[in-house]
């Protein structure tokens, strides 16, 4: 007989539905929420540090889990379950892990980088379809520049189908990042309506990043100014019609196919 | 003073919920109903029939609104609004309108054209950012096997942007549709996992159409057989993690380049 968390006043319970909803609580704790066991063993396998594993045996059945020590696993009921979990389709785990905040100066890259960044990304939503791109293309890492979103937010996370956790991600300043990027020297190149140049006219071949604005303004004048170009993506169409994480995928996949689809 | 409705129990208000809410009743009655004043300028502008047009004023203002009859526009308060209207950041306006159903033999082609035919679509979302995507890349058309959804879905128009009213659209069945492709000398690509050939190495540049399954279970047999060939998209990630409307922009966007993106 296991023990069933079934209340949702229990301690351990309220305090993961303060972190699914509050970002103030996931930075002050250093903790953050997300579902599934794909993810699961996604984050393991990238180093995360697992801290409660929450379990509802009634979906998901007695099979064991790996990687995960006995003493940090909680069982809970589908009605507890029901409430702390959000996506379609989960598979009855509900993780706690502490969060992995990269830096410009430890991110591993490529001989020949290629970078996605975005700046002040707002919908948790773009951010996970972006990483779900940047997983596909392997592009070297996601730099999200002054965020107005946490980048562990539980639904980036969950939209991006655990790429949050096989996808390097730096959150940084604009201004950090474009003084790395001239001593890494990685050329950028900021995506923009009022470009000139075509993105499959430009050279995405070499070391360099491509930088996508929010979607309602799209890049700030900073980043326009100071980028190394601007590049522009031919709409022949009625309006203005791409989103954000659709345009992102199109460059990503401009340059692996320059690249020859082998980033190195 | 103009004659506000301000009960959500007035017929007309209700007949929308019942449209909003079920693809019979948009089936029987032969009505669609979507939201937003550039919505309403591309489904006029389309030649779509606007049958009446519900006007908040709190929201909308007093400005004038070309292109709907008088007698056919309806003032609702703010109340009513909400409760009928479903998009964040509204403008004021709900739209019924007649559909416009084409089949294969009215669509007007391109000398080459370029289609994106998706299977058995089940997510409004998806179709509707496809939508967008068809609008950028001017695909001629795009047409929906067996859908599970109709083209019109309330959430397929919203997240169109619009699009649903600049892309020919036609729902018909797998059959019709392969044999059509065959008498227009229109060759398939059926995108799989599975393929050999990579996108970027097929020439997208003759008449083509491309073909996408749904997210959760890909082609079916008989598209994976009759299709004239398979494609697909190397990913070197961690996980098969693009969706169906990403893969679809990656693809419509590499047959635009190839075309020189002049698609005609």
């Amino acid at each position: 007989m296991i023990d069933l968390i079934s209340s949702t006043h229990n301690p351990k319970i309220k305090n993961v539905l303060k972190l699914q909803e509050k970002s103030s609580e996931r930075r002050n704790q250093n903790l953050i929420v997300f579902e599934g066991n794909r993810e699961l063993g996604l984050a393991i396998s990238a180093g995360f540090k697992i801290r409660t594993l929450f379990v509802c045996p009634e979906i998901w059945g007695d099979e064991k889990i790996e990687g995960v020590a006995q003493r940090d696993i909680f069982y809970i009921s589908k009605d507890v379950f029901d409430k702390i979990a959000y996506r379609e389709g989960s598979d009855g785990l509900v993780i706690v892990a502490e969060p992995k905040y990269l830096s410009l100066d430890t991110l591993v890259l490529n001989k020949t980088p290629f970078l996605i960044i975005l700046e002040a990304v707002e919908k948790p939503g773009n951010l996970g379809a972006i990483l779900r791109t940047a997983d596909a293309a392997q592009v070297d890492a996601v730099i999200v520049c002054d965020p107005k979103t946490d980048i562990y937010n539980p639904n980036a996370i969950r939209s991006s189908v655990g790429c949050a956790f096989t996808t390097q991600i730096v959150a940084s300043t604009s201004e950090e990042v474009l003084h790395w990027l001239k001593t890494k020297n990685i050329k950028s190149y900021a995506a923009a309506l009022t470009a000139k140049e075509f993105y499959h006219e430009t050279d995405l071949a070499s070391a360099c990043a491509i930088v996508m604005g929010t979607e309602a303004t799209g890049l700030s004048e900073k980043w326009l100014n100071e980028a190394d170009q601007q590049i522009k993506i031919p709409m022949r169409g009625q309006i203005d019609s791409l989103n954000v994480s659709t345009s992102t995928a199109i460059l990503a996949f401009e340059a692996m196919r320059q690249r020859g689809f082998h980033n190195d």
